[in-house]
């Protein structure tokens, strides 16, 4: 019988994302079919950061789009980030063990077949257009995301 | 054979209580038995704004029950608050989606038939009293969530 | 048929390690096989305070070594830290209802047999050797968390 796994990656931070995107790397690696579902601060991180757009937004949409990181290398830590010096330090550490950084990990997770669901309210009240965020995410309600975990061996609320 | 889920929301923030009731109200339409134990920040949210008390508390009791939130709407944002900014911001955004906010959330879910437990050892260490939180909490014990744990399907950590 | 819970402690604040050794000592309690697989922050928990070492570190990894929480009293609060008040308080509060502090609910989970694994590509980015954890840390990779996890019954992720 095949394992599933299904994350729920609601958090926007650099160091949440690396986890997130370490255990669907490594559960692929293991056969277990794999779905990160991104919603609110975890879509930062499937945002293209070159199709950002402000065309046919609210002040508030255009304001929250600007002040939120766009792309995996502009996610704060979620600790110590200290204007992005704590960051920085983790990144060279990573470098120092070969660790791919997180636009690696996440072509990776791409590569070997995670399947990325962005959550349609969360990007409606974000202000997000499917057209901005990067082509492999699949758009999808609460309730694919749930019928998605009732059928995994383990749930992840990230 | 029904299914069920249960949620263990620690957290005590505006966008984290809103993806936990949203998850929580969406399997309710699908008939998934669903369950909230509302443990230390995440009480937050089940405090009844009306009855707060300062009687019989100990000093520290006292000033962590005046400077935490008192209820759904003084959830601060877990990202960007920026003094209550970000948060408006938000809720302006959700209006203009007709996605209701938190308050809205909380009364759907009671509706709905989510079923809420408050942590009874973190109402005692932070000093809330069953009087001062919403009629529809019960108090539980922490082996009473994981008996209820064991039997679902979906557990998440939010 | 035995019960399983894997809790996977990602976060590194006092808060939220008391709630993740709260549960799997009440979880050992109830004859659950329980683990906590201690990832980045979370592995500040089960550092010795005792055996803090610079040696062949590099420059980012010493700074880290030195910037980062030594063991259990020396984790943050999720949230109200203010410079350490709002655990002052909360630790106040719990000595009131006569709970034990972090340090107590860490030795109850490794007396009532709560195993401790250590994320191993976590320790090389933080730079932590298995010789500055407490010894009851086993050095595991990803896949024994995944492996540990696809046999529980409740996963959390903390």
């Amino acid at each position: 019988m095949d394992k599933k796994m299904s994350i729920l990656l609601f958090s926007g931070e650099y160091d949440k994302a690396l986890a997130a995107l370490l255990l669907a790397n490594t559960a692929r690696t293991m056969d277990i079919d794999t779905t990160i579902f991104f919603a609110f601060w975890g879509l930062c991180l499937v945002r293209d950061p070159e199709k950002f757009s402000t065309e046919d937004k609210s002040l508030y949409e255009k304001m929250f789009g600007v002040m939120t990181p766009k792309g995996p290398e502009g996610l704060p830590l979620s600790k110590m980030n200290f204007a992005g010096i704590g960051k920085k330090m983790m990144i060279e550490m990573m470098e120092d063990d070969d660790t791919p950084p997180l636009t690696a990990f996440l072509k990776g997770a791409v590569k070997k077949g995670v399947k990325f669901y962005g959550c349609k309210l969360s990007m409606e009240i974000m202000g997000l257009t499917p057209e901005e965020m990067i082509s492999e995410l699949e758009v999808k309600e609460a309730k694919d995301y749930l019928k998605d975990a009732l059928e995994s061996d383990i749930q992840l609320f990230v």
